[in-house]
């Protein structure tokens, strides 16, 4: 019976705790089973264990945003890698979100700079071209004198979509469009992929 | 590169990261790229979200507490289970902790209501009987006319230890002492039980 009152938001220790469940369950990769053990940890440990986990997300939230360059994320105005004066700025890689910016940056194999689209192109998920920062991306090849845009979108049908898009607003400009090898197994995600198989994708890049 | 940094306490997007991600790598069965995934879902998520689950866990902290009865959690001065006239005061089931009190509530087995011990005898770890709720219990014993304790506590070395000295300590009362049936292996632990198991042990309990 508490299994089922659980689900309709009952705890027998009140409902803070049926919150703190739900919460926890709401992470991605998190289950009911691992939430509510998360929750016994916050209920047992020390006051000063569960608001130090509280206070960093609040601090995360309130000081983290997009890089002006990049949107890559940032706690300045700038990323760590945009003012980074060895990065080179010729150079563009082009992902997704954040998290693909840290999964390529522990291949340590790259030493350009990144673009952070914000996303693929999903016209079933009403995300067009526009919800992107492919004009922010133009503006950055006109600039800074782009020399090569490394596509580095997800090795399935709307990440292929979106640098095939990309690669097509890109033609009228004078740089060289390349993508990652396929080292990566397609319809898998980049976020899986290890340090090794990055290191060759991004070794082997091929011409767009 | 940035994968030994992350190590000691840096990351690309500012400490405030960098910290997040520890906490919750500091959380039990969550590894540093779970933690990692977690601290991206938070850079990410809606803020509303996030500070759903900062507010979450310290609302947790602020309002609940033991029981003054049974030493279970509660947001109230007695616990649901002690507060509900439906169960019988007379038998008092001796557990660990309150997360073994959720376990065997959810196989919806047992009427009666519970002790939580607050841990088990553990000289090594320098917890001693009076460390424990011991105390408690006896003078529950006397003043609420206990017929019954069924000793709940984990079927390994210190439960059983523990789960003896109890039975020493309350020999001259005019209780009867039983403890659950075995169907539970000897050194695992109650918390990863399944419902039948628990039930079962439930309805078996032995004479101590």
């Amino acid at each position: 019976m508490p299994a089922r009152r659980i689900e309709d938001g009952h705890h027998p220790f009140g409902p803070a705790v049926a919150r703190l469940i739900s919460e926890f369950a709401n992470l991605p990769g998190i289950g009911r089973k691992t939430a509510e053990r998360l929750a016994h940890h916050i209920l047992t440990c020390r006051e000063e264990e569960a608001m130090a986990l509280a206070e960093a997300i609040r601090e995360v939230k309130a000081t983290i945003h997009q890089c002006k360059i990049c949107f890559n994320l940032t706690d300045q105005e700038e990323c760590e890698i945009c003012r980074d004066p060895r990065r080179d700025r010729s150079v563009v890689c082009v992902v997704e979100t954040p998290k693909d910016v840290s999964v390529l940056e522990q291949a340590s194999a790259f030493g350009g700079t990144y673009h952070v689209l914000g996303g693929r192109i999903s016209p079933l998920d009403g995300i067009g071209p526009e919800k992107l920062t492919i004009d922010a991306l133009v503006r950055r090849v006109k600039r800074d004198k782009v020399k090569e845009i490394i596509m580095a979108t997800n090795p399935t049908l709307e990440g292929d979509g979106t640098a095939l898009f990309i690669s097509n607003v890109l033609a009228n400009y004078e740089v060289n469009i390349t993508r990652l090898a396929r080292g990566i197994a397609t319809g898998s995600v980049l976020e899986f992929a290890n340090k090794e198989m990055l290191a060759d994708a991004l070794r082997g890049r091929q011409q767009f």
